[in-house]
């Protein structure tokens, strides 16, 4: 690997610098991007290896990231258990028939996931070969509660209580829809590892809709089981938006790193995490808008605050969609020209 | 006061057991207030002090709440700056010009609140003599960060990355709109005070969308200038929804009470805020679904957890409109049945 300081940070090694990479670095704000998402719509772009590597690679080239993270959607696991998600433009994911019912539940299976996200597995395959070893390749997936969400919401939500109101009134339903999606979740984290990727994130976007209580119940049990079943293959990166509350927890979890969400100060979640796992964040998406000098003070401020080592530079959230480019180069910049203290 | 519970709990003194309100208790669940709903929009309810009296009042026959909460809306005092906030059925608050510049911002005004919102101080007057001292009444404003979100969105949002675009890029113009609001929030609570309102709440529904740094520079020092204006003259309840990083300096505001969303366990509230403040919440909202059992036993574990003494039940957020009423009335029965410790 020619740059690998994303490695060496999620294994604590003392590193000249923190690597940075950024929530859907590979999208919306990158003007080629939107050239090619003008020609084919979202699952098209997930679908077809060479435009899933193209966009992959898109921000090692133009942005100098130390890692690239697959293009792809959290939703293609549904997808291939039974639930045809669709994107709708503008509006987001689309469930026709979202799960309602015990019966709706059991109708879902846990399928091949190398054959029929085979698509995924030569998205890696290529983009690998396109890397040629310059950063390591992010894998990924939803965490079970988040795939839940939206297959019982069919769609986005604030606060996902549809969701919530199957999850509390058919606990059995809903623990047996979770187990599954867990399941396929593992097979189909190996198989990104088999293919390539280098390390992997799990996204709970909406872990944050629950309780301390019932974040235990509903989502923190079914992410211990992912890490477990992976960490030996790959580093395990988790992000669970909203759940400072569960930071301690996760931490003992087996995972290499913890994303953090922008609403925690970096001394409060060392403390909640402890000292020994590296974390990873936490800049407001939305302080992208502010100058770019604005934006170097703001980042050599938050590593003095996280401290150089056992830190990625990240997002709290992804990327906006309406970022100047020229803010996301200045965000980059100041990490590699954050000024090592003697 | 025939019942002063929460006046008691309020000022921290030993009580029997907490006192209990929950959040939007007057309204959409209740099927007497779907009727009004159907014959009158939202802002004729507000309007009109007959109706706004009824709403308020229907609560505290039919649940039996320890405290009422004037039937209004936090856009009122918007609506009386300049700001014509209408509320379009099904989609929520709606502002056809919303503010977009430093001189859009410059066009808002502080008014005279006692004539702009006469019809408000009206309905207090009536609520308190429907009411005849059976239990106290609160009275209520938007935190300036919160009004400031609406007013520059113009309508609900996930995010606000407009507002904040807004803040992180015309601090000026932002820090002047925020001060205006602040003073007419400062005027209009001090009118609610003086027309018979017994404590006042400040909602700051969105201050959780910024990191903790720039809440206290764009919400928390206009919450405590709203605090140290008002206390003397009422009890003042702040709840910063999503805010668990700002307890302690809240704590130390002021307030006589901080309310909590459901996302913090009350151990760590209490923790995080100190001693000696009164707690409010944080029953899950969508937790009102679970059968009238798992209710009782949950709501007897929260009180536990809180202590009986310096607490006051309520949800972490405003109640659902399709929580059953039997579901409501066992909440709080479960208050009123918690068994006193020997």
């Amino acid at each position: 690997m020619t740059n690998d300081l994303f490695l060496r940070a999620l294994r604590g090694e003392v590193v000249e610098r923190p690597p940075v990479w950024i929530m859907r670095q590979a999208g919306r704000y990158l003007p080629d991007f939107m050239k090619l998402k003008a020609k084919y719509d979202f699952f098209t772009r997930c679908r077809t290896p060479e435009l899933a590597t193209e966009i992959t690679v898109m921000p090692i080239d133009q942005i100098g990231t130390d890692a690239a993270i697959l293009f792809s959607d959290i939703l293609v696991l549904p997808q291939a258990m039974g639930l045809p998600f669709e994107m709708k433009p503008g509006k987001g994911p689309f469930l026709a028939s979202p799960v309602r019912s015990k019966s709706d539940a059991e109708r879902v299976y846990v399928p091949d996931v190398e054959e029929e996200l085979d698509y995924v597995m030569n998205a890696i395959r290529m983009t690998k070969s396109e890397l040629n070893g310059r950063v390591p390749l992010i894998g990924f997936a939803g965490s079970p509660w988040t795939i839940f969400c939206y297959s019982i919401e069919g769609q986005g939500s604030k606060t996902f209580n549809l969701a919530k109101e199957f999850a509390f009134t058919n606990p059995s339903a809903a623990h047996s829809l979770l187990q599954k999606i867990t399941d396929t979740t593992i097979a189909y984290l190996r198989a990104q590892i088999k293919s390539g990727v280098d390390v992997v994130q799990v996204f709970d976007s909406w872990g944050g809709v629950l309780s301390p209580v019932d974040f235990e119940i509903f989502s923190g049990q079914y992410l211990r089981q992912i890490v477990e079943a992976v960490k030996d293959e790959a580093p395990v990166i988790v992000f669970a938006k909203g759940c400072w509350h569960a930071l301690s927890t996760l931490s003992a979890s087996g995972a290499s790193a913890l994303g953090l969400d922008w609403t925690i100060r970096p001394e409060a979640a060392r403390e909640l995490a402890g000292g020994d796992i590296t974390l990873q964040g936490n800049f407001d998406p939305a302080r992208l808008y502010s100058s770019a000098g604005e934006i170097k003070g703001m980042v050599w401020d938050m590593i003095d605050a996280f401290g150089k080592d056992r830190y990625i530079v990240n997002l709290g959230h992804g990327i906006l969609p309406d970022i100047p480019v020229d803010n996301v180069l200045a965000f980059v910049d100041a990490v590699k020209t954050y000024p090592q203290k003697p």
